[in-house]
């Protein structure tokens, strides 16, 4: 059998192995009811316990606030891109968002379809390479709400604190969600596609302010209303079962590993260990300037493409896996979401000093 | 360690134990990689030749033909009722629906958003107990299709032969798929949510005529767009990869077990064995009209509903679970999809008569 390699995939990615040992478990027989977990009712009073579970854990573990509602969709963060314009603008009403890359891109070319769109942000010319700072846009007056993307998995780079606005914010946190503490009341509405930091592919977490409810049109398809899905408890229709079933399991992994101050604290130690190595000396370059750089996915480049090709082959040999760089900006990822071990970090910056002694540029 | 039990309910489902098994294994180590199936990258080799597997194996055993895209989609077949007529319908077009139930109405509900729905035969007000005969309606010239489902799983009724017309048919499969033989050529798209036939809850298969792709407009969200998930081979976004993957284990199971025409023979056999109790005296009476009955969900009352509550209790006491009907007949539903085992019949058929017996009318 293969030893559990270290997998920087920037997701679906690495998950807790007590995670992956208790769902194989509970895949031939979840808790001695002679059905596995997959097999269970969406409406039987065991499944009901599973999804009530993990969204009680994620309430306690975010301190979601009381007048806020937790969603399990289906459809990946892609397709809150067009839910969120189709719930919350339409005809001459407007919305701005920062541009701080590939999904933040992909998010307004949605929205454009459904309202007037104000893009107060963007570097796409530096190649997305960091976030903007306070001063550096405004946010109108007629706009709805500041949407931005918390966390640019591909660039590696990532907001340290939240816009400064009094419009409300809307936030794509698949790949930071649960790495930090957040301040929820600040937001009408934040996602997550959950392979990063949550659980498998196949369920996106939606939390959404209470009131914004009641502004989701009556005449747009029943299954793209928030307010269908609120008023169900996500069980309008058959739910992706498996996924609530991980995201629940992760959660429990997370609660006892401390909770999201105790992970945070790890994950800091994680990205400083990496960036220590980065800027140690001038052969490995981060992709993000400094202030922007994200503890969840470090982008870097090495003195030449050959080098990097050479790096990932090597690294893979040693049970390191998945650090090739996104196609739009090349280079290594290493992405180190919640889950990602430490001792897998420590193993990378070894590789990387070694590998800079005997590849010299 | 409890037995494994009888598992009647309706989707999500029971599946081939061997895929359960199968799946724990692939759970904590695939195919020795050292990572978990649900830790792959989308795009990784491995995943793709998961996918790639998947479709094969289901062209294969339906026999698609090359003219036909298979996609594997999110949002469960809920959310085909608004793609459709979205991709499909539009100011001024036109299409047929035939309504045999409840998920008949929530499509037709739709589709009305977007286009002229005519609706050229309902039964409700005889609590849907049949699906139309060939004669009983007529498609209009207008008609972009004739929309229909093909197995009414809260009712239990099924059409046994394909509507007769000219135009192309559009169907909801999600309770019959692979159950017995189909000539997809009469199609223009089938959609089937796994969690009955297929596999697990949280993916959708769409298997759509090639042709139809160049009507669907530009000017819809780009994850609504059947175009986009055919272009992108479903890997538009990140796919519900855990979903994919069981799918493709039950497909390798249905094509050990000897393919459709082998499936369709048990199939059959379980059905006659039920209908025989249902008709063997007074007792039980099936909701279905004989010519409607359908194979997958047997739907039948006990001369009270407090008969019917005991029978469910009892026959749950001896390992027989998901027996309540729908809320909205009420009853018992017996669900013996492909994977459902024969022995669980036989079982079931002779507690039958037991309990007809021990508890006379």
């Amino acid at each position: 059998m293969v030893a559990r390699i270290y997998n920087f995939s920037p997701g679906p990615a690495t998950l807790p192995y007590e995670v992956l040992e208790q769902s194989a478990k509970d895949m031939v027989n979840f808790q001695e009811t002679g059905m596995g977990v997959i097999e269970l009712s969406h409406r039987s009073k065991e499944f009901t316990a599973v999804t009530e579970q993990a969204e009680r854990l994620l309430r306690e573990l975010l301190e979601i606030p009381g007048n806020y509602k937790v969603l399990f969709l289906q459809g990946g963060a892609s397709s809150q891109f067009y839910m969120i314009p189709m719930n919350f603008l339409g005809k001459g009403r407007k919305a701005t968002y920062l541009n701080t890359g590939t999904w933040a891109k992909k998010a307004i070319k949605e929205a454009t379809l459904f309202g007037k769109i104000d893009v107060a942000f963007s570097n796409e010319k530096e190649n997305f390479n960091r976030v903007p700072s306070a001063g550096e846009y405004t946010v109108s007056n007629e706009s709805e709400f500041l949407y931005f993307v918390s966390n640019n998995t591909i660039y590696g780079t990532q907001f340290h604190n939240l816009p400064k606005t009094e419009k409300m914010l809307f936030s794509d946190m698949s790949s930071d969600i649960l790495s930090r503490r957040l301040d929820i009341s600040r937001f009408g509405l934040i996602f997550a596609g959950a392979q990063k930091n949550l659980g498998p592919a196949g369920v996106t977490v939606v939390i959404i302010r209470e009131d914004l409810l009641d502004r989701v049109p009556s005449d747009i398809p029943t299954m793209l209303s928030y307010k269908t899905h609120a008023d169900k408890k996500s069980m309008f229709n058959t739910p992706p079962c498996f996924a609530i079933y991980i995201v629940g399991e992760v959660l429990k992994w997370l609660k006892n590993m401390g909770g999201i101050d105790a992970i945070a604290r790890i994950n800091d130690q994680k990205a400083n260990l990496l960036y220590e190595a980065i800027d140690s000396g001038n052969y490995y370059r981060g992709h993000a300037e400094a202030s922007s750089r994200s503890k969840m996915n470090v982008s870097f480049n090495l003195p030449s493409a050959e080098l990097e090709q050479q790096f990932i082959t090597e690294a893979a040999q040693k049970g390191m896996s998945g650090l090739k760089g996104h196609r739009s900006i090349g280079g290594c990822r290493a992405s180190i979401y919640n889950a990602f071990p430490l001792e897998g970090v420590t193993k990378l910056v070894e590789f990387m000093h070694e590998f800079e002694r005997e590849n010299p540029a």
